[in-house]
């Protein structure tokens, strides 16, 4: 019979269960970050109303949506397809749950998004995001952003302790403002789009693209200008300053950056510096934005983002929900941690803790009381039961466990065993344990 | 304008911040349990092959598999759809990483499948299930099915300590073998599906819809004498030996089943017994099959079922890979257990373990630092910043926390402050903290 092939479909990450384990406790950490600082946890379905989730995609993302077939039985449903990221169905969960929820309203998600676009190396259409949001009724305090940016950091800083974070922030008011007050507002979709690559070519070309716009070399200049603007909150007071704008958005941004800069540079906790080049091309963010990188490799480019947008559902409530949030985007994270080998030496370890390993069949039982001691005290553990010899057993240990315990009469007989470590090969003391069953 | 249409889509499950952080509780706690046994997690794809898929779904699934239309971006895919259980994923991923996964490989997968099925209350079109399975090379010793029942059986018991549990267990070589001994193979199908529903319907009705089959008077009542046997394991060997069957299979059935049942028995911690009314209707099991059902609510039905199958990856490898498994289905165990008031008391707490209030913006910093030092020690922290009355405050700390710290200039001056249990109205000396920003 011809085997089907079982290779899973291109853009999907399947991980052995060794892998499996650090980005599983990856993404545990950065839950427990996210829940310390208050933020809960909210499960939207993985399938929505199309309707929603076309009404929001904006370009690009559109044409990435999956649509998914009603079967049978479920045709009754309305038409449907796969959420592409957390944000469109939180504004559905927000507008539907509304009088049900305190506001400020600190929400997280975590969980698969799907974008079926072009394969590409790194690039998944089935991908986790770990995302934190805070939704305003009304208004939400400025203070808000900082919170956001502080918890997503501090989760990078504990899943990446030795790698010191980069993060630089900007304000979409500035740049807005800025082409209002130029008139510029008709060519602003292509300047966001061009500033938000601007780091990936060299800087002629970005030049050559604002050009192309017709907007006059006067004005390519100053926008070079303006995108060069970056560093401290008292740099950056003194370089806006120059710029002299009379834009009454442009002195919100300001303002609202300056306060946001100063509150960061104030804890003193994080590596933070304002930056003209973060605007987040064709997100629908409209105040505070900011990116986070390695600061060691820059190449590899922003690992999370976010920022502010004025109203979260307006297609859904009469109601304003300002809010703020941001993302970590764990899968895609997770693959460049790996291929740039930067993954900590410490979170290599085997998925589980001890393999305890009978001689023979007499001692199994004897080894099944002391697997529920070791489970106990926390400890997660497999039984190598017979049937192999024990050269297999010691091998099959090797591959999941970190720690080896052989259980034969005389273990049995002085109620005592070695713990072997499998990466040293070290021998210790067993734990006396209680064997509740011999 | 007109405002869209906020509700999820039927069939989904969308829980409040309160309810779904028990509902995550569980799902950990399950996860916990499985992993103190050694079964190392893995995450198949939510998308898959339909080829696979389709392959492997009998009858009525086949009618519920949602379908993925591919996008213009992922064109080049091969035809795709949402998984709708664990177990076909797991054959694929199994026969693909062969050589690199370690047998009896422990495997669990906790996540959400999809199925397509018409409406009704309580059941769900996108659903957690969290399974475990055992899989071997070429054998798998049958202590294993003891393994899973051990496993599942204590994720339960965790999950719901109150409740005592009633595990009945069969093996399907028994019926099979009845049923070929008398040359009924034709109609075995059906046999296994009438005795699969036997427990919802009244007794005529089973002997009515059996004797519909034509197989004969004396057939039925055999039928329905070998459905009634059931009990431990002593009384089960008296009650088939009396059957007096000759067939090979039913002789191994037999054994296994015992065997099975007297370690169940000899470990003395769960209620289990032997009851020929399991058999997993039109699964693809082949050996023991088991369901779970809590003690004071047959009603409810099995809330955990599972059994051996001996060859899990025939469409994809010659390799033979008997396996044992099982699953929980949490989405509609839970579901059941609110519509049932069986949550307990203890689980139903806000997610939050404190809120921290400052009288003013002026107490606003040192709030900050006081929530670092609560997370350092692992609690979750909101803070709920100025900007509204201090009553509105106490309503937003009293829905999502479940202690309150109000902090004025007295608290700062003193470095005191009192912890205020939202459920209860007591008031607790604060616990004296580093603060590491004041």
């Amino acid at each position: 019979m011809k085997k089907l092939n079982t290779s899973p479909i291109s853009g999907m990450q399947e991980l052995l269960p060794r892998e499996q384990a650090i980005f599983n406790n990856y993404k545990e950490t950065i839950r427990e970050v996210y829940r310390h600082h208050g933020f809960l946890e909210i499960e939207t379905p993985t399938i929505d109303r199309a309707e929603i989730l076309f009404a929001k995609a904006g370009g690009e993302t559109e044409k990435q949506i999956y649509k998914v077939v009603k079967t049978e039985e479920s045709a009754d449903d309305a038409d449907q397809a796969l959420r592409f990221d957390h944000t469109v169905p939180l504004a559905r969960y927000v507008a539907e749950h509304e009088s049900d929820l305190a506001f400020p309203f600190r929400v997280t998600q975590i969980g698969r998004n799907f974008r079926g676009e072009r394969a590409q190396k790194g690039r998944f259409r089935e991908f986790y995001q770990a995302d934190i949001d805070i939704i305003g009724r009304n208004e939400l305090s400025i203070k808000y952003d900082v919170e956001v940016i502080v918890t997503l950091a501090e989760a990078l800083e504990r899943i990446l302790p030795a790698e010191p974070l980069k993060i630089r922030i900007s304000n979409r008011k500035l740049l807005t403002g800025f082409l209002e007050e130029r008139n510029l507002q008709e060519v602003s979709k292509e300047i966001f789009s061009i500033i938000d690559h601007a780091e990936k070519v060299p800087e002629e070309k970005t030049i050559e693209c604002l050009s192309e716009l017709g907007i006059g070399d006067e004005r390519v200049r100053e926008l070079v200008d303006f995108m060069r603007i970056s560093g401290t909150a008292e740099e950056l007071g003194e370089s806006l300053g120059n710029l002299s704008s009379r834009s009454e958005l442009f002195e919100q941004g300001r303002e609202e950056l300056m306060q946001v800069l100063r509150m960061l540079e104030c804890m003193g906790k994080l590596n933070v510096m304002a930056d003209m080049k973060i605007v987040r091309g064709l997100d629908y963010y409209t105040g505070t934005v900011f990116e986070t990188n390695l600061e060691n490799y820059p190449q590899i480019g922003s690992v999370c983002s976010g920022g502010r947008y004025e109203n979260l559902a307006e297609l859904y409530t009469d109601q304003i929900l300002p809010g703020v949030g941001g993302s970590i985007g764990l899968t895609r994270l997770f693959y460049i941690l790996r291929a740039n080998n930067l993954i900590p030496e410490a979170d290599s370890k085997n998925p589980i803790d001890i393999a305890i390993i009978p001689v023979s069949e007499d001692e199994e039982s004897y080894c099944f009381g002391l697997a529920d001691a070791y489970r106990e005290i926390g400890q997660s553990v497999d039984i190598i039961l017979s049937g192999k010899k024990m050269g297999d057993k010691m091998k099959h240990a090797a591959k999941i466990a970190n720690k080896a315990i052989i259980i034969g009469s005389d273990e049995i007989s002085s109620a005592h065993h070695m713990i072997k470590n499998l990466q040293t090969g070290e021998l210790a003391e067993s734990h006396v344990l209680p064997i509740s069953q011999a």
